[in-house]
């Protein structure tokens, strides 16, 4: 790993996640009642465990429907932002920052799509993506998980930050 | 990209789309009390950026279920034609030209299965289809997306479309 | 193809399928209400073509639910027998050859595992499987198509026939 | 095979699983009512195959919702705990030995992830793991299946027991 990277992830104290694309394969069920979501049971392993660890963690997603709160608030997530606009993420971001008493350099954000970049690129956070993730995406991240969004990409970049940092198998 | 296909995608400035196969992974959940489709945000992203570019957009399927007209409705399709039989698709798809007051050649049309060819074949479209259409399929349409259906094919036709003409990521 | 399956396809009449591992990719949604099976459109558009060209069809699976009948029965499968035990599918199956006053070599049947091997080893039917069928399954087979099952393994077969027989693209 | 696990494996009479990842692909689907998950047939077979060669089975997951009751309890496994911490999984284990008045080496027990290890490492079981286990999980199991989780590695662990005992195909 490059010595850069290294130190950017030495300063992770907090996960900010998109949803679709990130916790799930970007692909919706629906149903002629809703909408449902496939989540991954070892993603929200890592969750749990990062959270015992102490990370802060928040989601801040457009997505609407209460499956996003009912599953990662589940997992211990108490920030959860659903039906956010592509234009206030920053301003929800920056709240986040401002409750948390974070600077923006101590913050890792996992998104995969076009509206993502607003975060990326207008703040100073470690940013991250899926493998699968969108070419304008993966064009400006810090770091790309080898793995695919829904099928562990989470677990990998909590896991990557939660190893160098000791903490990884420490509450276990 | 060959000179052809280039000056074709200059003149687009509609999306006619089948459903299944095309949005969808040409699977259908069926449960004892209906049927469930599976979209993918992505697609969803490129075709909310395309209707705020103007292009118009139409959905033509033979699928009855109104989770089509709650997620592609939902989206900004206002064009949202259901249960049409096969043999009906291309009276559906000439109100549709009359209506737009749109020539055959200024639509791309994407469809995966044989009774989209009544429309690929019978009206001066430009026709599109996923990387997993079916090879009756294959055989006829000017521009095979390199990603499956359900997959982001949809997004790849409309970025395509987009870039070409100068207006992907002009919006964002 | 070789010379005597390509005679067994000429003789056949009528299609007999199992369901779970066909029709679908063997798995099943369990919920906490019941069992929903994701069917593929692709197989639906081939069992239509058959129907409308006079072959006969049957469903025999030990599936109870009855999205089966719906999704099957919907597209023109009038013999849906469900909930058939082992023991019990040769039972159903010389009934369905006296009820349709065919022969054993006028019925292709498609099955995927260990209890289907009692319709292929006891009647002599052209069997067939998809690609992922079990091993013993494979072992047995007179045909097995290159494609999974739930992927457009039934399309396939129905094909294969149809196509051979000069039936295909006919009454589209 | 190497002689030990040949062994190993000539002794079992009763199988342990874990569920998610390993009768599942890790995968939940989160409805805005619950959670539903997705099963293969043709573990489910192998699952009745076993009980009707009289092995003993019992599921031990952290997993909360009736589906897996319905499902794996449906099958004829009536040893079901659900909803069990990590922490409770040796106590609930030691029990199921009682009760069966089996030893530690006469269980197989399958896993997929770090709370797994609980029982692989402090109990003397033959332990095995899908594929794509987590790699901590991998790093220290007696058999690694071919297959991953909820594509057929139950089966693939089941067969293989019962193959070596002599008892698979015997009960059809």
């Amino acid at each position: 790993m490059d010595i850069k990277l290294k130190s950017q992830i030495a300063r992770i104290k907090a996960f900010v996640f998109d949803v679709d694309g990130v916790f799930t394969d970007a692909r919706l069920i629906v149903t002629d009642d809703g909408v449902d979501r496939i989540f991954n049971v070892r993603d929200g392993y890592a969750v749990v465990m990062a959270i015992k660890a102490a990370y802060k963690m928040a989601v801040i997603s457009g997505g609407k429907q209460e499956n996003i709160r009912t599953r990662l608030g589940g997992l211990g997530i108490d920030e959860i932002h659903l039906a956010v606009s592509t234009d206030d993420k920053p301003k929800v971001f920056k709240e986040l920052l401002e409750k948390w008493a974070l600077k923006e350099d101590e913050i890792l954000f996992i998104g995969d799509d076009i509206p993502d970049l607003l975060l990326m690129k207008n703040f100073n956070v470690l940013s991250a993506c899926p493998a699968d993730a969108e070419p304008e995406v993966l064009d400006v991240v810090n770091y790309i998980s080898p793995i695919n969004g829904g099928m562990g990409a989470v677990r990998d970049v909590i896991k990557l930050v939660m190893k160098q940092q000791g903490k990884w198998m420490k509450f276990f």
